[in-house]
């Protein structure tokens, strides 16, 4: 698993005077940071490897500006083309967020999906959710 | 269906070269803006009736910045407190993102969904897709 | 003068519901579309020959998420490597942000400022306000 | 001085690569956190007390996702009904962003300004830059 802290910003409130919706899905991206890193160690974008094919995000709960959250990001499934990740987002003691991401490796200049290479698999397995 | 023209910021794209996928939510929501307007006519936060509970998108082409989108917005399903939508983003005549979205009909004083009001549902109905 | 229609999003307001101060850079580089065209015709980031420097917002006037706004766009002065761009947003015949932006014309390869060219000199100073 | 660790994210990055103009306006509120905790000690928005005149913004370098940036916050001057603050974003060493911001202590039900506090000064001195 991997956890990352994020300080909720004035700039990601709303008139409803919470987390505005489509913040959420930066939060989450920014929770794959170190799953982008095991794909493309320098994250450098001209050596960028994940295409998003699919995000189903379930709202538990209302978030609110004043607590930091925490967002949880696990590896669910990789297929021979695509991996599925799941992630949470917690704020003080309440799950608010449930989601899954899906990526396809990709090759921007071919612009075409590949296999994840076996040591990329390899590596994504290792933060398997449920694995013990 | 509600259509919604959208011309891409340079703040909109990524190192990836293409639109963030963090910015399709924002771009879906934005062609809602005339769903809010039929549960809250003026607008108002301090009248604002819809919760969010669920998205699914679907990514299926990259969205570029040079042209402009379209959203395409049509109401999927009313249940007894919540609401389904389907949007669509076109860009050049290529179908890029599928979603649904849904909401609950939500009274932020009293923190507790209500039944969707009979005029808010029939309004909502006359939206419907493959209504005909 | 360039002019951009833009409509607000609820992804735009923040808890004191109005529109975030944050959002203001976000449209006045909207505002800025057709200048990039003029610097770089295909919008291409290969091709892209621009680094800000400096950017002064008055925010005269809160902007609601009720109305659209539009923004308005004029060259202000070309310098030998630098041009001056000023900007107003409009909300409702109100004039709420003034904005002057500074750009360097940049050589992102070299990673150094180059003269602006004698051809796009002469197509900014075309926008130029108070130029009659 | 106030001092706030931000990692940068994928969303925050654009086209040309580096992190996007309009995210430094976002990161420098984000550095404001504390100050607006001295306003508003509750951080609540039906108890918010500042309303943004101007910001004026030198970016000095470009910003990369790779590495964390730092935002260094200092009251600069406070006036009768105003107050400035300066900022600075540093990478790796560097000074990247150098920013003035100037507030007004405003009531948002009355619509107007009012005088700084005198307990909202003192806090606000006590963070002023070069006060030694």
């Amino acid at each position: 698993m991997f956890t990352t802290r994020i300080t909720p910003r004035v700039s990601e409130t709303d008139g409803a005077r919470h987390i505005n919706n489509t913040v959420v899905p930066v939060w989450l991206e920014a929770g794959r940071k170190e799953v982008f890193r095991l794909l493309s160690p320098d994250l450098a974008f001209d050596n960028w490897h994940v295409a998003l094919v699919n995000t189903n995000v379930d709202y538990l709960a209302q978030i609110f500006w004043q607590h930091d959250v925490e967002v949880r990001t696990w590896v669910e499934r990789v297929g021979t083309k695509s991996f599925t990740l799941y992630e949470e987002i917690w704020q003080r003691e309440s799950l608010c967020v449930r989601a899954t991401v899906t990526y396809v490796y990709f090759d921007y200049r071919a612009g075409q999906s590949l296999p994840v290479p076996d040591d990329v698999r390899a590596q994504l397995l290792a933060h398997q959710r449920n694995s013990g």
